[in-house]
């Protein structure tokens, strides 16, 4: 078997079933196995565009793959990457590189910066694991465990296949990857859990406003079954974090909405400061997450179960799996309380859709109002930063994608790209702004390659209105607008532009019923707010005041 | 006076008048003492456009400066950071960063990857100096200490202002900033530039058959109309390497052409490497550009002025500064030989227009062809990767930038931005495929915006076709055709479609005639190649024929 050929065979038996790229001189023979072996490649438009296409595809697959070549294509993936790791999506890239023959300081290859470990220094900064694939002899065992971290720890790795080593024998898989490791065998963990879940269900118990708080990592960890069981033997509401939207169903009637301290709605904010036992399965309490750090949830009433760890109080487990502590909860906690099953606190969120309308404007509230009249279960919603992500966060979804930690723009329509390959039930949808779409926004152009069938909504303001928000109107963020109507329809696309709700509602309309992609441009007023942007502004606006007054 | 004015105090110092970038949060107080200052910023749709746009900038004026914000902004900026390292271009990369007071593990702060310094590390590997400005006492002396070395190096640099170290007080510039430092008033070094000007005053007088090959070093360091004094003197050919192309004017009686070893033009190869004297100033011999090590120059018919060394023969002189070398080597020669003026070879590149022409697209004979009648002292020309690089090769030119040796896709629309706020008095003429166009031509808006007036040229053959080129056809190498005239006048800027010599001639008379940018596609065929991409394609197949078979 050729070494190659090895991690394609490794990559499909972890179900991925195709790859996102962009080809180059170092990676054509990795390109050449590739097809060799039948699994398609998803070619893009520009790397970055690469990079969140293969996070979008891992958070749903639980890997994506990335393949692109030396020097320009990884550099240029540098940032997604980063985002993956940061939000714990399983990204593995795959690099091309110079043949190990080649690798002499005189010989001035293109595509190489500093010297020949340059790019993998770079890349280690952003994934939990990287080699270069120099040896054949290890190549197997190197492939093995870098997909392991990835696939164990939901971070980015890297593989670079120097251009010599892409054919090279290597020994036959041994047998299944088996990812994770289980770590959970040994008598001191089990011990440990039983404890800390004791304790856990006696909290629970003598709770009187108990709350399930729960984020990104039960998604990311397979959980999202276990705990809507667990939810609903205990019949208490559940929020989740920023990152997390979505990682529980929401339109399950016990999900309360997406907590963000005091930037959230003031209502789910009270479910978890104002109770008496809050459990936090998965959570990663982020800047913006926590509101800028205005979460109150009170210390002796909290229960945090991370990825390998469980803070319970003032103390602390370590090395306990997730996966098993959910699993060892859910076996001691019996229907107990069907009873109570909680109502959904109901989010002040379309307070705003109450101005009077602007012409030829929407405001933030109108296009909620709007869109929260869809089916929800035909879409897999992707948002970009910026207030069209807030605008997202005010609707009811199950599947909802977003930078939502990282926070990088030009996240959405490439991310929607690998939610429509992983995920074809759904249709993508995507918000996005006009300073998001400005910069990955041609990647529309990779949907209608690939016959999907996304909704963009293009929210313009003429501007970068988030950052005008948290300062006040410069001309540095004014965004002349493009036609993109004209533009998607360039890239092959069915497009309109929109200024009322009824406009919006009549091209929502069309969008579903068009057989291709379609792009609908919403005119919106860069002064109108959604809530949660109001409230950020009104918070940076006191807080930060230093920040943004130079 | 605070740190941030210190800074655009020094840069505008340096010549440098408008820097490029993106706003971000963690970037905007830097940004509003800039406005405060008066330095325009030229806002891009997307960072991969700003550090080209820099990059283009700093050729023409010894200083790009490109200002992002943290994560997404600078990691979105590696790539052409890297082209910047490789090509010697260069570009300050100032970004804002987290306030130092907040830089603590348990925040969880949006836009950080690893820890506080993984994007310093990173940068670390692109640039030649890199700091974060957290100390306000030692901040003047690291942004001197920086700027010296991005200036004197002619490599890229690193600065990071904390949120919170932006307008701290500092202290005032004790001076001008000297750059670079002057190492060359030691009597040693006085003595080795005299033994080694003598030793190639004495080669070139016993010579027969001498010649220039000079360098993208003579433009870095400003040495072009010292060189061509030389030139003049010397009354020998003139030969650029591939990088060095038009550092040299290409308009001067005694250019000869682009050396590329066996893969470049029959008469100039013969010109260095039939040549008992070749007299190298800058040179940089890259894969490529050496023709894949098929370069045949004699080692004892061999000087290579380099930056900071000189090589004569087999032994090497350290520690020379180039300009001084240079300024002693024309003291020392007379204009001894003006009844020998050369006159340049005629290159070969138009034998391929010679075919018959195929109905509905262009052969690049054909365009060359056209091209050569344009008046090349009005445009600044800007070549991407690809066939369109090769095809503006054959183009005699006094301004031509490309990413000669890094070999980045996706580098000529913006550099042409950045060429055009550097030299307003030529317009930007790019060449650019498909391939390239689609990853970051969306530029081309920002050209508007900023009122400039390029003239694109794109060259489409619906394919990666130099990648098909060196390989065979393969689905993966095909790029559907995006309406490109609908995408630029989306962008604001004119445009037409062309398919025959005679419908390209007029259009670029109606480009000439426009009054803003004005985008041509020419439908090109991806089996017809330029002479020099053929003769790669011949070359590929024959020697590495093992990287592409797979």
């Amino acid at each position: 078997m050729k070494l190659t050929e090895y991690l394609f065979h490794r990559i499909r038996e972890l179900g991925v079933d195709c790859t996102f790229g962009i080809p180059g001189d170092f990676v054509l023979p990795v390109y050449a196995v590739q097809e060799a072996v039948g699994m398609p490649t998803v070619v893009c438009a520009h790397e970055p565009g690469v990079g969140f296409a293969a996070d979008g595809y891992a958070r749903f697959r639980g890997l994506g793959v990335a393949i692109v070549t030396y020097g320009p294509g990884a550099l240029n993936a540098i940032n997604p990457i980063a985002c993956a790791y940061a939000e714990q999506s399983p990204v593995l890239v795959v690099s091309g590189g110079p043949e190990v023959a080649l690798r002499r300081p005189d010989l001035n290859l293109h595509h190489v910066v500093k010297d020949y470990e340059s790019q993998l220094r770079i890349l280690r900064e952003v994934t939990v694991d990287a080699a270069i694939l120099a040896d054949p002899a290890s190549a197997p065992e190197a492939i093995d465990r870098v997909l392991r971290n990835v696939v164990g720890s939901k971070r980015p790795g890297y593989l670079e296949i120097p251009r010599d080593r892409v054919a090279v024998e290597v020994a036959d898989p041994a047998g299944p990857l088996i990812v994770p490791p289980d770590p959970g065998s040994s008598e001191a963990i089990a011990g440990a859990i039983d404890e800390a879940v004791g304790e856990m269900v006696g909290m629970l118990r003598s709770a009187s406003r108990p709350a399930l708080y729960v984020g990104v990592g039960i998604r990311r960890h397979g959980l999202t079954g276990a705990v809507v069981r667990l939810a609903e033997r205990l019949g208490v509401p559940v929020v989740t974090d920023l990152l997390g939207k979505a990682a529980f169903p929401e339109s399950h009637p016990q999900f309360a909405g997406v907590y963000l301290g005091a930037l959230g709605d003031p209502g789910v904010r009270a479910l978890l400061d104002e109770s008496d036992c809050v459990l936090g399965i998965g959570v990663v309490a982020t800047d913006l997450g926590t509101g800028f750090w205005t979460q109150r949830i009170h210390p002796t009433a909290r229960v945090m179960i991370d990825a390998n760890a469980v803070q319970v109080r003032y103390h602390r487990y370590d090395g306990l799996p997730i996966a098993e502590v959910v699993a060892a909860l859910l076996d001691r906690v019996p229907a107990e309380r069907p009873a109570q099953v909680f109502t959904a606190v109901r989010s002040s969120g379309s307070d705003a859709s109450a101005d009077p309308a602007r012409p030829g404007a929407l405001r933030p509230g109108e296009v909620i109002e709007v869109l929260r009249g869809l089916d929800q279960s035909r879409y897999s919603f992707v948002a970009d930063v910026g207030d069209s992500w807030f605008i997202g966060l005010e609707l009811r979804a199950d599947v909802f994608l977003a930078a939502g930690f990282y926070a990088s723009m030009g996240f959405a329509v490439p991310a929607a790209l690998g939610a429509g390959m992983a995920e074809p039930s759904r249709r993508p949808f995507v918000l996005v702004g006009d300073g998001a779409f400005q910069m990955t926004g041609t990647e529309l152009a990779t949907h209608v390659d690939q016959g999907l069938r996304p909704i963009i909504l293009l929210l313009n303001n003429s501007g970068y209105g988030m950052l005008e928000a948290i300062d006040h109107p410069r001309t540095y963020y004014e965004r002349r607008t493009w036609d993109y109507p004209a533009m998607a329809r360039a890239l092959g696309a069915g497009a309109e532009r929109v200024g009322t709700s009824a406009e919006l509602t009549a091209a929502l309309a069309r969008a579903e019923a068009a057989e291709g992609a379609y792009l609908i441009e919403v005119i919106t007023a860069r002064d109108d707010l959604s809530p949660i942007m109001a409230r950020i502004r009104t918070h940076v606006h006191t807080a930060f005041r230093i920040q943004t007054a130079g």
